[in-house]
């Protein structure tokens, strides 16, 4: 029978079918259905080679039909198709979290001390595996103490030739982070490519050391410490807050990083190239001085921020759990980013952009794949508008892009989730089709507040983000009497009559950003729960600071955020006043209006999505302060 | 001295004063300061010829000396400059109201019945009058009793020719839709051409009969009774709820109706021509046969949106007055708009769009002005956009543009406010500066809920529209028990508690639209009074009818509305039931997100606006139904 994973649905491919022996023994199905016997089976291997009469043969399925027409577009292409492969890398692998890696203990260690693995098959040192190397003529992998030769898979393989990231070596690291493939059906197809286990000599309980086994993310380079680390690998982190509005543009070294998997380590920059590939399957390569010397520098100031901004915000107000990295306010960031336009580099591969602008080819999105396996796309609308500035990127803030940004390429596509912003950029594609990408299809998507588990077909890929601010900064000074600007008409009349009502003063500060381009026109204040209203200060960190010289703000459209402040007295007066172990306490809210005079929604109950994506309520700070003179 | 009205800030021009005699009675100023005896003839005239000692020469003004470089611009451009003659008027004339067309009896008539008239100045016939119309080489006018000669005034009229719609006729049913026009300043400026009075013999109570005014509206064209009529003069009438959402596209008798004044009358068709002038003054004209012969024909699919649609909404739940028509839902209509591409035309008129596109160029708007007056305009960047759509339209749903919707030519600016969509185009002009028209610098704006008294100049006019959504239908039918997908598993668990919770079924739809071409994705609906969601069915109005057929959706993006429909039970059972009259009641809620996943505000507190514009917080119906059985 075939061995069926029914949360995706998927068979084994047929070209593994055919290459297996005929019949073999079944593995264990999911947990709900699998033998009391096999329990304890389900993480570890054996070869299946054993030919059992109450197998069937598999039936070829629609994975593997699908599988089959791509590889043979692959041989139309004399180049790699990195995207396509990735793409279907992930309609393949279906669901994984990259948000909340998987560093659970293995509960089912084999155990092989002492060595009472199938005697049948050869031992060999870590040593050998390691001269399996990707660059080898048949790269071997090792999964806890198995070794694989995996010469064969790599062709089939969904996720194309990232495996080979892990040739000589071990798989684990990668798996712990692509956890997907801790599933029976990816455990089956292994099976396939066992030659042989690591030899004893090589292991400490059952397992290689940890230090034999190379870390993916080795490569990844030294950050500064003042950022807020969510996870170390892969490195998510974002910009402490007291820094986070303190300057229009963010130093580099400041701005939050999101990255997926592992830094790609690029040895030598002038031999990295990128690939465009068009329409009928053409491709052009460009070295970075290509793109430097051949095209126009263009550039652009824009904010990069992530889907998962402020979902941590959502979570507590909605008071429902939201699935992905708690981020706070920090998730975004403002630089100014140089490189050369994307649609002149279409041009210049051959790309028709007027024909394409009129909508006369069948181009759609256009599709980027990076340098560690992450890829994504964006329509073709923006990609080809002059003033959608979406630039190819190879210096950030006046230097080249650090690591962590996209070294020695990236996309940027300003007023998108930076989701698309693609890092370490390896291959551009113009297609008619999205990226089939995890991070395409699924993650990066919203749902109603009732869905809990959703359709991911059912809704489009987030690009353009809406409009959002927070407040990140409150500096409380001495009390005073409460300013007319802080309340309407009325609520003075009130106030007055209530002797002398008073509060503190404060300064407040933050952001305010909203995506396409729209810029930010109004920010309101509250200091009394929302009671009543105020505008806060638009900074005016776009205007040319002297003659002769430039606006910090590049672009045709709103790309970068905008700051703002305001200064007010808090109301802690009786009226108020709300105690709170013995302090009184207000509410501040900021919420912003952008150009199409989009508002923010006033709370999260109708927006929360389990996904915890694009958490833009009103942003609340609750302050409280010891009362005056402690009466 | 000089005549003053401290709320214009402005001073008789130049020209004026020279042509007037050099001393002249000080008129009354502004009613807060003027002398007791004059009250009563603040609406009156008399000549100003009497030369008295204490009125010293007034000063040209700024005002003035800007008129004056405006004219000399003029005589560089033969054909009269429509557009700037309509902007300068408008910046002229300050606040007006369209909206609520000034119906107020005239407390001041003077009554010259007999004739205590000055009797140094002859009488005229109104048939007298009649001959010097617009045609005529010295044009007059009436206003109430009195007769002028316009002549020498038309060049410097601020709003430009238009004033020559009122010739040979009277004047005042035009200030009563320009009622700015009733200001001492522009007493007085009309009191030096007064040159007699109206005979007795066509006076009745000291003024001419209402037949024997000239209706401005007299030329408007009978309408479908089924619109549901706002005002009658100028026009305002919205779609009948029951018609909405009828059908996708809007029936072209009944798609709302928003004219800020008359309807210009077209004799012949024939010799109607756009005027297109570019940066430097140069211009090209065209006829509506070139225009159909010399570019591509286009369609696009789109609807248009009053900013004021839903104004009554917001009134009604933010409990604060709105200045403006109380529109309920139907100043919305979509329809299939034919016309060319206004990039188009602007190339073939001289104009860089390539050098424009790049940013390359001063050109920074697209300014419309219409054949009745009424002016706006559009910021460059989606008028050179292949894919922004703009148009200039002379087809509606296949057939020629009915006078209301502005035959024979007009702009479409689709995702945008409807207000852009100038209709009876006479005139296009690529500027740098925005139109100065009251409808660009005023009225569609938005300020904060803190705002009463606007300062105009501190918010952007409204361009592209933000998202809203509305419930149009309510079908209700039998009792039902709830279904379970109107309820989340919670509610559901305790619904089965309290035994047999039931409601009505109910069948409700409406629609969702979203500005700047942005897809709706998805409809939210409570039936619960906003305690759960469900989605809603978006209507598949863009697929494809039938072989060889095309999609009636047409243009680059998403610029039609949305249809939806949702069928559920309304919870009317004990636990949701609130008791009306003895009925029970629930609220429906809709509430739409687009494509850039913007949302819209849940309630109006904190978007109201002094003016009511983007009324777009959810939705709300209140449901009530008799109980079952009567229980």
């Amino acid at each position: 029978m075939a061995v069926i994973t029914p949360a995706l649905g998927r068979r084994l491919p047929r070209e593994l079918i055919s290459a297996a022996p005929r019949r073999f023994t079944a593995l264990p199905k999911h947990p709900g259905c699998r033998p009391a016997q096999h329990s304890r089976r389900l993480h570890t291997f054996q070869p299946l080679y054993r030919v059992t009469a109450e197998s069937p043969l598999p039936i070829p399925s629609k994975e593997a039909r699908t599988r089959q027409r791509y590889s043979s577009r692959r041989t139309g292409s004399a180049a790699a198709s990195l995207i396509a492969s990735v793409g279907l890398f992930s309609l393949f692998a279906g669901l994984f979290s990259l948000f909340e890696p998987d560093t659970a203990p293995r509960d089912n260690p084999s155990n092989t001390s002492p060595d009472d693995r199938d005697p049948e098959l050869p031992r060999f040192r870590l040593s050998d595996v390691r001269k399996h190397d990707a660059k080898s003529d048949r790269p071997w992998i090792t999964y806890e103490d198995k070794v694989y030769d995996i010469t064969d898979w790599i062709p089939a393989h969904p996720g194309g030739d990232v495996i080979l990231r892990a040739a000589g070596g071990s798989i684990d690291a990668y798996w712990d982070i692509f956890s997907i493939h801790k599933s029976p059906h990816v455990y089956e197809i292994l099976a396939h490519y066992l030659i042989g286990y690591v030899d004893v000599a090589d292991l400490v309980d059952g397992r290689p050391l940890p230090e034999q086994i190379e870390d993916p993310f080795n490569d990844d380079p030294p950050r500064d410490p003042r950022l807020i680390t969510m996870t170390e690998k892969p490195r998510n982190a974002e910009t402490p807050l007291e820094e986070l509005t303190e300057s229009f543009i963010t130093p580099k070294e400041l701005f939050y990083v999101r990255n997926h998997m592992w830094v790609p380590k690029v040895d030598d920059p002038d031999r990295y190239t990128l690939t465009v590939e068009l329409l009928d399957g053409s491709t052009k390569e460009y070295t970075l001085d290509d793109l430097k010397t051949k095209f126009k520098p263009v550039k652009i100031t824009a904010a990069l921020q992530c889907s998962g901004n402020r979902r941590k915000d959502m979570t507590t107000h909605a008071q429902k759990k939201t699935n992905g990295l708690q981020w706070n306010l920090g998730a975004i960031s403002n630089a100014v980013w140089e490189g050369v336009r994307l649609a002149d580099v279409l041009a210049d591969a051959g790309f028709p952009l007027e024909q394409a602008r009129a909508g006369d080819t069948e181009a759609r999105h256009v599709q980027f794949a990076g340098g560690e396996s992450y890829a994504a796309s964006i329509p073709i609308g923006p990609a080809l508008d002059h003033r959608g500035d979406v630039l190819l990127v190879y210096a950030m803030n006046g230097a080249p892009l650090p690591p962590d940004h996209g070294f020695p390429l990236r996309a940027l596509v300003p007023g998108h989730v930076a989701a698309r912003s693609v890092k370490w950029l390896k291959r551009v594609v113009v297609s008619d089709e999205e990226s089939q990408s995890q991070w395409q299809q699924k993650d990066y998507k919203l749902f109603g507040p009732n869905v809990t588990d959703p359709d991911w077909s059912q809704a489009p890929a987030i690009q353009e983000m809406p409009i959002t601010s927070a407040i990140t900064t409150v500096k409380l000074g001495d009390w005073a009497p409460l300013l007319p600007s802080a309340s309407e008409t009325k609520e003075r009349e009130t106030a007055t009559k209530t002797s002398e009502p008073r509060g503190r003063r404060a300064s407040i500060g933050g952001f305010a950003y909203s995506g396409g381009g729209r810029a930010i026109i109004r920010v309101d204040v509250s200091l009394d729960n929302g009671t009543t209203w105020d505008q806060a200060e638009l900074l005016d960190d776009c205007a040319v600071p002297g003659p002769g010289q430039e606006s910090p703000c590049n672009g045709h459209k709103s790309w970068a955020w905008r700051r703002w402040r305001y200064e007010g007295v808090i109301p802690l007066h009786k009226k108020e006043e709300r105690r709170e172990d013995g302090k009184r306490c207000s509410t501040l809210f900021v919420k912003a209006t952008d150009e199409a005079y989009n508002a923010q929604p006033e709370g999260y109950d109708a927006i929360w999505n389990v996904r915890g994506n694009l958490a833009n309520a009103w942003h609340r700070v609750r302050v409280c302060s010891e009362c005056e003179n402690n009466k």
